[in-house]
């Protein structure tokens, strides 16, 4: 019985949802406006988050999870009402995910597994809800740990000389993806690339940001000798290691790890931060508040 | 700066501050109803959670807290006109909490201080929004402690032969109170007791229930050889340490922690276990949902 | 560099280890015998724990970890001078552990897959010291998923009617094995089985034990409204769900996880558990003591 | 029963306590000198932990707690005979420490009060076994916090015109003192008293450092939207927040808190924090090696 996808079931329940992610400047009425509309379109609430970055007069933040008869048929009819009834009024920056146009996943990956794998099979087990379309490596070496999950494996070697052509050849094949995860993928992505996946790019670092940037954390932590280490996962900006915290966790560690061991125990923390950024993005669960995410 | 009572500054900027808890049959249309109401009073709404049991047609959960220019002339008003035009339509239970109004708190304690401690200093410093009436004890070991914080401090002895007189003189003393908490208060209430305070006392059990009901659950936790101790707050009921929980949180621990070592590093536990427990209940998060609370 | 397996490591730099794991009276003199006994064979203490369970006369624990050249042709008579010199005079309980005999592991798994991948991916990346036979089932689901790790997968079928041979026949497949794993394996096993199998065989529980003994704890934490959900690994006993606890953790959850949340989350819990006990069980970091565990 | 003090029972107890601590390059051999010296002496080992940085050749490190009848008339001829028997041998870094010599603290601490009270509170209850000294402060406002727990409270006012004999008039006040304790103490301290008071100065940082170093650190975490906030309890060197970390932890956080809401969190990490690094110095559980702590 826990063999049985939730991705199928969630296709066949799941057609009559979705989610409603606004962000505005904050001002009264405004869950008055969105109920309001979604009562009178017949709408059922079956979740409601809300966050202002101020008692009065902030950044205003909204998610509505759904239910509506019909939600397939009057897609176009709600999107255009509620650009003309609502956001227009307030000024939203708005958009409206349906729950079941499954996302499409891309994942870079080099030579560590860990993190990889515990997508892939969180994705296997129908724990993660998307398509992963493609995985892309600078190295063989996941080839075979990857196709036995049925997804296709392409090397694609980055070098300096090839960077720009090297880039392009990913962008091209991971269009249509709603989202790139970099589950460490040890590659500076060009600017280029940055910029055209904006906010679409969730990378997992290896240290508890903003302590230890840069490489090898797990040896900054060991010769700083802190008593907790931990991974970030973060969207990826144009400025390393800087981009908006999605999730955070730390593990208790005493002076007896060497750098191998705070490096072992630390690679399940990252599996774990890593796997729950990705399903709150594929859930609709995050905006981006500047250089910060509000997470509902 | 930080020496300024957060009471009194609460006093000058929430007395237009109210929270509206809710619990009904699960119904479209209640966040539309509930926000269009505030927003035709002209309220500003500054916080809303909600919750249902099941995706269609369980029991539903909703606060909601907002400001609404001179509430305190208006309250009555603004009563009746919810009861009348929302709460009487979906069949609510309903309360309307005015953030002003402080809650009064009375405490009963035994002989261990480290519960009481704790929620009198962070009384002191502000962090608790309430006023502590009393502490009630069946011994004078603390009345130093207390007294030291201004609070008054009775000595009220329950014997097997006066038990009801006794519950009846404290039940007296605190007529008018908002809440009791029982900071490792070592005697079994009278029924009557319990009763009559429905849902408005809060224990602190030193063991993460449901494992260890009863008596001296650290020797318990020793002979089990558990790896992590706990302590759980809960609303108390007729059936001991059964009440609806509120909060729970365990601390590890190695074979070799001694029944002493585990009750020190338990009283840390039950510290903070009981001051979030008490803390949220007078900020009105706390609905009881049979013998489960929703914490918003 | 990482592909490199531990295993393989251990087999080349490991040779000269061993670990000695020691229960006696407590005495005076103790550590002094070992430490001298291990000096004079030439050896190098790497690590050495130990535990008494009281300040005076209960019971002694000691762990020590060491290295002596050539200790592969000294195994003999390293054991029998032990014997003869120390042991004796202490009335030690004692075991002598080479590091390099990699300990062959069994694990027995019904429908469920989560414990069981975790186990087999840390074996596979070499961070599980040790050979795993094989894992049996009572059902042909996890045949896929077993057979791609290059592991000999088995159904054997347990009924009312064949309880008895069934479990002959298990014990039999598992003849030469140092322990068995139940992870998340659904059968009661037979008593006879468990007799034989004293203290060999870890099993993991979806609960923190002692609440929630028996079947569906996620079920029975839903209902009891438990505000952290939690997991247990232990040596099994002829008591179900009573047996020497190893090792537990806890998540927090709130009032909003359905009971297919809790098992969700829970499972997570349940793999890190289940891996870090086996993990101490093959580094013979665990002593019985009773109906607990002393883990170095 | 628990009114009683620790601290007088451990005075009644613990004279023939004491616990050696030592650093030294890693040889063999240095158990059996340790705990033969021991056995030779009379004396029982109740505890004892040991650490080496590397396998082979690196630095080692242990502290080993013994009873020995008679131990007050016997303290200088055990510290002559162990330098000459062991230490000189092994070129061994060590002390002896007596559990009877009750260690005196000082504190020093500026307006918030949340840091001193835990310490003052755990001591009044027996479990931080020292004696507090003075408490000092460049503010009257803590005077009767302080007084109430029976310590004597001095203001000593720094400014940019007195520092050096404001500080000589602290190190003059604390003179036989084994520890200061900064508890959110705002000013930063003379080189010449850092250096005077070198690994005798423990300090809370209101951060997860390396993170947010320097000023304002609920606020930087604020900015930077990190998912945990923490504090750190580390020994003060010339560096100013650099000093070996001796203990760490964190609380989760999500977007909705505001820095005033990080700081009243954090307040609650950084008393326990610094609770347990105050403690396990009294209990010579600390060997400094270099800018690290092992922590026994």
């Amino acid at each position: 019985m826990t063999q049985l996808s939730d991705i199928n079931q969630m296709n066949m329940t799941t057609a009559n949802t979705a989610r409603l992610l606004i962000t505005c400047e904050d001002k009264p009425g405004i869950v008055q406006a969105v109920s309001s509309f979604l009562y009178h379109q017949g709408a059922n609430i079956t979740a409601l988050d809300q966050y202002a970055t101020e008692a009065q007069g902030g950044r205003y933040f909204m998610r509505v999870e759904f239910e509506l008869d019909h939600l397939q048929s009057r897609k176009d009819a709600l999107i255009q009402t509620f650009a003309a009834n609502v956001a227009e009024r307030y000024g939203m920056q708005w958009r409206l995910a349906f729950v079941n146009e499954i996302k499409k996943v891309g994942i870079l990956v080099s030579k560590v597994d860990h993190a990889l794998l515990e997508l892939l099979w969180r994705h296997a087990r129908g724990s993660l809800p998307c398509e992963i379309t493609h995985v892309i490596s600078n190295h063989e070496d996941l080839r075979e740990s990857v196709e036995n999950f049925g997804i296709p494996f392409t090397v694609i070697k980055v070098t300096k000389d090839n960077k720009a052509e090297a880039y392009a050849q990913i962008d091209e094949m991971m269009q249509g993806n709603d989202l790139l995860v970099l589950a460490r993928y040890m590659q500076i992505l060009s600017e280029d690339f940055v910029a055209k996946w904006e906010m679409k790019i969730i990378n997992i670092h290896h240290s508890f940001l903003p302590a230890f940037v840069g490489a090898n954390p797990y040896k900054q932590a060991y010769e700083k000798g802190v008593k907790l280490i931990g991974a970030t996962a973060h969207y990826v900006t144009a400025d390393l290691d800087q981009g908006p915290i999605i999730e955070q966790d730390v593990e208790r560690v005493s002076h007896d790890y060497n750098v191998e061991q705070l490096r072992e125990l630390g690679e399940d923390v990252e599996r774990n931060v890593l796997a729950r950024a990705v399903k709150w993005h594929l859930e609709d669960r995050i905006i981006v508040d500047g250089n910060k995410t509000v997470v509902f």
